[in-house]
């Protein structure tokens, strides 16, 4: 892996050196997988290359990327490679999908390439066509989002579903930037996203990038920034948009830890509650969220900043990557196909 | 200020140099305030000496002491101070009142001290007796809330509410304590309490000295937490304690900011939700939880961990220390008189 600073590609709107520019999250450029290495964001943009699968597998392990549809790009491009390597593409695909265990995204991505690459497509087109079907899927869940946004309106995201979730424009972060460009006055809270800080250190930093207002708070602010106080001129949220890692069939969900949180305290306040995702996140094939394998990330994540040690020598403390969130609480799926209700969903399956 | 590494003093247990000994969060020793200074937990064990009601009231206001009844016990100390120095001792109780907005205990803590000084008491004697008086009072919120704890309970708790925090034995730590002493196998959710991390850093630090059995979770990780999941061997919680700041005459309380959230989701799932306080947190002369005025601290707590800035250069924050949980999602107020629903609490009015 050779870290570089670039300015090439497509995009995602990043300002280098105080130039704008446009960049997506991993990409394909001649015979090397590029992608953004978002464990170093917000301090630095680095682009990497890979050339081998087994590296884009570690890219996915480690967090280098993340965001279930970049996982999907990225595995889509990473049998591409082994493929144009001439490597076993079933050995690759098993150890593609090993890499997370949460996100449906990359089950979706490996077989889909599988399929491709056996009927004797082109490996760099097909999982350039599968990563650019995920940003037209974007392009369309911010058209369908975006008209729930109404001008004034306070939204709550979690975690990062922007453009470097999903190799350009984001699921949750979609109908944001839809509504913005389309001139609405909005204000986005960004929860931290603790242990990893996603919506501090990257979903602001898109935000940044593209001038809308927000501010970060804590996870644990959330509640009291959603119900608001009048008497102390505090508004409360509107509405809260995020995204998903896997979708069941009877519409319980997995996403980043603390989004169960956010669902209940929604439905006991009244605030609408949606979660952007493109369909290629459900899984028809589990039945309710109870059956989702939860990832447990290392507890260093918890209890170190970098290489410092935050908590007591001694401390041990739990990491689960995910929540699970039941149907009841979402208000409806914005996908690429339109909003759906959670009994709507087997419409699409 | 002289920080200094000690080992007098009575009654939390530390561990100093692989030796066990006693000393509180806040006392008097000969005409000086020592208090452990909590900015450098778990770190360092520091104590420090104040000999001027001015640096009690700056120790108050940058969280060297913190913990409503710690916050209220250094209060009176610095009264006393004053009273030793010979300074007007309503200036004294002006500045000492200013140093912090939102926890009831600081006015009570320094109008007790009035009264006692102005009816000709010994400041040291009048002081120690209020310090004191929470210790005792932390016993019996222990007695009491104890019993609720059965034998194989999970326990959640948020913030520190231990010895750290009122002197010694702690509120919401002080049923812990007890259940544990008593010999009940019992296991507790430390939430890491963002930003500021005095779950990770404080309760779990006291917790490892008392050796029961605990970890420490991201904050976002409560929900999953408490609601466990039986198909993957999650045990759910079986009550959540917390402190409080402030009780209203209502039974709305303000806590550590995340209190409010556990008190939606405990409601939502069954979990009963208590709330240990002494009485000297209940302020009868507000009516209810929207009226108490919310802390708002400085947000690079929230864009920073010591001298590391961790949100991207531009990036906002905003940082309530406390919210606002309504008496309905109160199980019950774990006092020193007993467990009061929050339709009893105007009985101890």
């Amino acid at each position: 892996m050779c870290p570089a600073y670039i300015g090439t590609g497509a995009d995602v709107k990043v300002t280098i050196n105080g130039m704008e520019d446009n960049i997506r999250a991993v990409w394909f450029d001649r015979d090397e997988v590029k992608m953004i290495d978002q464990r170093e964001l917000p301090y630095e943009l680095i682009v990497i290359s890979l050339k081998d699968h087994n590296d884009v597998a570690e890219s996915i392990r480690n967090m280098t990327t993340r965001g279930a549809p970049s996982i999907g790009a990225a595995a889509a491009y990473g049998m591409c490679l082994a493929a144009l390597n001439g490597k076993d593409i079933n050995d690759a695909a098993r150890t593609i999908k090993d890499a997370r265990p949460t996100a449906h995204d990359l089950f979706y991505a490996v077989d889909h390439m599988l399929a491709a690459l056996k009927s004797g497509e082109d490996p760099i087109k097909a999982a350039d066509a599968y990563a650019q079907m995920i940003v037209d899927k974007c392009v369309m869940i911010g058209e369908h989002g975006s008209k729930l946004i109404k001008n004034g309106h306070t939204i709550m995201t979690h975690c990062n579903a922007g453009a470097l979730a999903t190799v350009d424009v984001g699921t949750a972060l979609a109908p944001i930037r839809k509504a913005w460009a389309d001139g609405k006055d909005i204000f986005v809270y960004a929860s931290e996203t603790r242990p990893r800080l996603q919506g501090m250190q990257l979903t602001s930093w898109e935000l940044l990038q593209e001038g809308i207002p927000h501010c970060v708070i804590a996870d644990g602010a959330s509640g009291h920034f959603m119900r608001g106080n009048a008497k102390h001129g505090i508004k409360g949220v509107d509405m809260i948009i995020t995204g998903a890692d896997r979708i069941t069939a009877n519409g319980d969900l997995a996403n980043k830890i603390g989004t169960y949180e956010k669902a209940v305290i929604a439905k006991e306040l009244g605030i609408p509650f949606y979660v952007a995702a493109p369909i290629s996140t459900f899984d028809f094939g589990t039945e309710c969220g109870e059956d989702i394998v939860i990832e447990d990330r290392s507890e260093d994540e918890v209890t170190m900043i970098g290489d410092k040690r935050i908590a007591p020598l001694g401390s041990k403390a739990k990491n689960p990557s995910f929540d699970m969130t039941p149907a009841r609480y979402v208000t409806g799926f914005i996908t690429e196909v339109g909003v759906l209700k959670p009994n709507e969903i087997s419409k699409v399956r």
